[in-house]
């Protein structure tokens, strides 16, 4: 058994993480830190555990971890993980970063769109946490940074078009819609449910920090610096993303064509569905589950096409790609401890 | 008092309608019909009228209601208003209709979208329901086509640009959002609780009938022929459309030289709010009002303006914007009978 | 037209109260204090203001406003309400207070439940604010202390009952079930839009702080000292209370007798409705009105009557009926102002 | 691996067995039915299941499934599972009923409150399928009647008290709240989104048919006849069911020592959960798997105990109790296949 700790594990990303890894095959939590809820279990916090696990939250000092941790998660807000990676790096243990630390490979840019970076040295090192595009370099890799939940579903939606050039890279927009529980569990007034509920708003628009990792990944795919326009969008629901994705096509090419590449393309991936012809996804059959759903549909009057992909935040989009990359790391089987079946309804 | 009917006034428009017209200071609802309710009073069928109106739905003949009402509202289904608008056009009754057969000037396009047409010969007598752009036509005006709750947002979103030739007419993609009383009241899967709520999807990407409607007044206001991307989505919530769409702008502009654009064009519009900078809309800020609320952002990066627009699917997205225009057609004040402020939380 | 002034207006309660006073016929809002917002723009706070008024919060310093107001709301904290209110009251404005410090007749008893009490000599010159029990006590009354959300429909809910003595007062349950805008707008965990979504759960059972007033107010109709069980639930909707009540009936009666007790009791009550025998009440026929619906049951198996009446907790179970007493102590119509139709769907 | 059918598997009930079913390590799901969906794969009904089983709805005539199946689920309306039972029974397959069919003892209160039964005699042959009251039975038992969602979480809660003899049993009030997805998918206007959300209602009070299948149980507990009120409420939300139950004790007694009771008479079954003193259960938390979740409160001034039960209403209410007997029947550990940790948010 594999012998894993969070880091900062009384957010809602971090109890996801507890939910896949107390029903993974493979794996041991030892210790979970949370600064605000030390020393109280984790059922009191969290009463979905009741009955399921003991376990308390630690204070946060890392050296409790470092001798009795494999792999350890870091679900810690951006700024925060990149002081306490480095230590765990060091000591051998194997780190998945779910901060955006480490995404943007290009320090500048990071330093540009959030806070000045204080390991720098360390970005190379980060393996980018997308197996479907970067599989081999995952695979016994000691450090990574889990993509961001909108970025998650939006590569995954472009990708096989950006790879076989059927799109005018200047004419992507990404127009996208997330659940609340993206916005973590902090206490703030646009996270009330009367503020939420029965409303819909946009927010951020060109101006949201997923948007250079967004750039960053498309543009290594096509091979050329890439700008989109990113819209996020709060949706009155608990969980899921669903991205629609606008895009010129070079040429006529027909929903089937199309449908095609996106088969080939993903060919065998265990946790990406594209959807037949005339049907497009919804958030609430991935609810749940790591998958991602990919359905598309051609605009042949304006010659555009338009992709719709849907994610659960939570697994997909966060602690479920983190578990998938830690098998990965491990040589564990990839979908090990992730073959949940979405909860519908 | 301006003597009223309500033709097929089951469904969620047509209690809409009955809930502005008995709040409205110089109106009598006469008659109301509903073939499926026939001699069922309003209040069984919608609760919230107990105590409010005794009136019980009629049969659908239209016979009854000729002699009595001067003005008809048409809540039917596309295909069954232009069975029934030519008698009370004919009988000299005002007649306000909320479904889309009097909505395409170019009866080709209707057939194409929509279903053979009855009536060719009315369709041109129809002034096209948008007070904002049509004032003068619809004073006095006998006969009105109301427009579709897409549109309306979509439409009060872009004139201010297109008038002002700002943008890129071949560049415009709609992206809107759409509460679920805008499926009406029918019974069909796609409507039920448990499949809607949790959930979010798109539909009718590139193919929804409210495309030909938006495209011909987005192009009688750029006097060029405009064809645009459409996606529609449903999201969980009871009422409201919020709509993000993506234009190339021709020039650098700022958000402050768009926003003077806005305010401009739209003047002392009583139902159009312009956002102040820095904000958007939100559907919750217009639930229950007949506000359009229009916001925008400019992406520099890419050189696009974004505009949000906001309104009750309802209310200026059906019903209220029919109110409206009896108010113009019969010389009433334009806000009579529509001064609700939001209903927030 | 009265001026009237709101104290603490930036909560939910507060806000409501704006909405209802704008659109009343009679009144003119010139003051509205909020410590948090201080000269911040309604509109800003709360965008579905915009275009309605440019009101600013003012500073919470009550001298600015004693010159200004002929009446005043207090939308405060218990606790906060009883400093305040003296000064106004002795200034000769009628004040309305809208917290829990001046219903319970008994000081005592509100010690035991709330805090201590600073102004217990004022407590004996409030009128309880509930029209449809002591309306000629209120018209023309300078002080009101206004009910709590929960009294008001298990009081309304259960009076005919008591008046006619009808049932067992010691078999007296009442299981209720709120909308979340009921616990306000400030920043608590139990209000995030994720921790109440998809739940259902009770609170503060047999220790919510409404129990001595329900049972203060039974007693006083029933002529004896009653106590109840009261078992207050969080329902995922903003708005709406729906009251389950039960209990022993002393001899077998039909519903149709019982009905028959109900309409005598309410007779023409403009917001009290009683339900058609075998339909029962659901908030969202009350949503944005000041009604009370009122259904019952007869269990003939177990001898049990059960009473379920629904409001809307910020309109009739706040707001509302504060609108409304202010009507009854100005000597306006009882119902002006609140002639909203439910907003549905 | 043991060969599992599924009969009526098309609604939310039969799509949670699959669910758990496909998930579950000792069976292998050979066959379903749906008259409606015959010869279309469940993932084109259930999005959800693209990617995890190619299984199609079968025409629903049972001789196919004989020879194939071990276990088969009958997930059919009342009325319908009684004319299909009885072939599989004879057939010598291990049948789990999930309808009402067979739950009543007593014929003639069966036909009282259903419909007239064309299987008398079976009835005496069905194990009602409560493992926490029946487990001995329930191994290798042939034939098990599933006990609904109501009666599951109200017997479960009131257990204790009544084995004990705590409580007055002419006392009982069990007032409950129930996700839409008990109410199925078919095509029904009080399910419609816009009915439900934002409303919250009483239906069938002192009339549902659960009433005589609690009276049952809970009499056979306490070995005396006993009756209940019985009111079930809908709240707008998919899943979960939470039961307030009042009851009148014999004697003072504290929190404290009911939960003693309470934890002695569930020891260390796996599915019961008795939460901590000052603590209630939430539905939120038993969402997507088999627990009970139980709290009391004790209302000293009425001398009252309150207990509150959770269920998630398709898990331990339905689907995941027929596996769990399905477990028991065929000698398998009674939670293989139900170790869902909820899904939270």
């Amino acid at each position: 058994m594999l012998k894993v700790g969070i880091y900062g594990a009384s957010g809602y990303t971090g109890q996801e993480l507890l939910r896949l890894l107390v029903g993974h095959p493979d794996t041991d939590v030892v210790a979970l830190t949370s600064r605000k809820f030390r020393d109280i279990p984790v059922s009191e916090v969290y009463p979905a555990f009741a009955g399921i696990t003991d376990l308390e939250f630690a204070d946060s000092f890392p050296k409790n971890l470092i001798s009795s941790c494999e792999v350890v998660f870091l679900a810690l807000p951006h700024g925060e993980a990149m002081k306490v990676a480095p230590e765990f790096v060091a000591a051998g243990i194997k780190v998945i970063d779910l901060s955006a630390d480490f995404r943007l490979r290009d320090v500048s840019v990071y330093e540009e769109w959030y806070t000045g970076h204080t390991s720098p040295d360390l970005v190379c090192k980060a393996v980018y946490g997308l197996p479907e595009l970067y599989r081999d370099d995952l695979k016994g890799a000691n450090f990574v940074a889990n993509p961001g939940c909108y970025p998650t579903g939006i590569i995954l939606g472009l990708a096989p078009l950006l790879s076989e050039g059927c799109i005018d890279t200047s004419s992507i927009i990404a127009d996208s819609k997330s659940g609340v529980s993206g916005s973590g569990r902090e206490l703030q007034l646009g996270s009330l449910f009367c503020e939420v509920n029965e409303g819909f708003r946009a927010y951020k628009i060109a101006s949201h920090r997923h948007t250079p990792e967004i750039e960053q990944e498309l543009g290594r795919i096509a091979d050329t610096a890439i700008k989109v326009s990113f819209a996020p969008h709060l949706a009155p629901v608990d969980r899921g993303i669903l991205n629609t994705i606008y895009a010129d096509l070079h040429s006529d090419m027909s929903e089937t064509e199309l449908l095609d590449i996106y088969e080939k393309f993903y060919g065998d991936e265990k946790f990406v569905r594209i959807c037949k012809p005339g049907t497009l996804p919804n958030i609430s059959s991935v609810r749940g589950s790591n998958n991602c759903d990919i359905g598309i549909a051609v605009d042949g009057r304006t010659g555009r096409v338009i992709v719709v992909s849907a994610i659960d935040n939570l697994v997909k989009g966060a602690s479920g790609q983190a578990v998938q990359n830690m098998n990965l790391m491990c040589g564990l089987p990839e979908d090990a401890g992730l073959n949940h079946i979405s909860l519908f309804p």
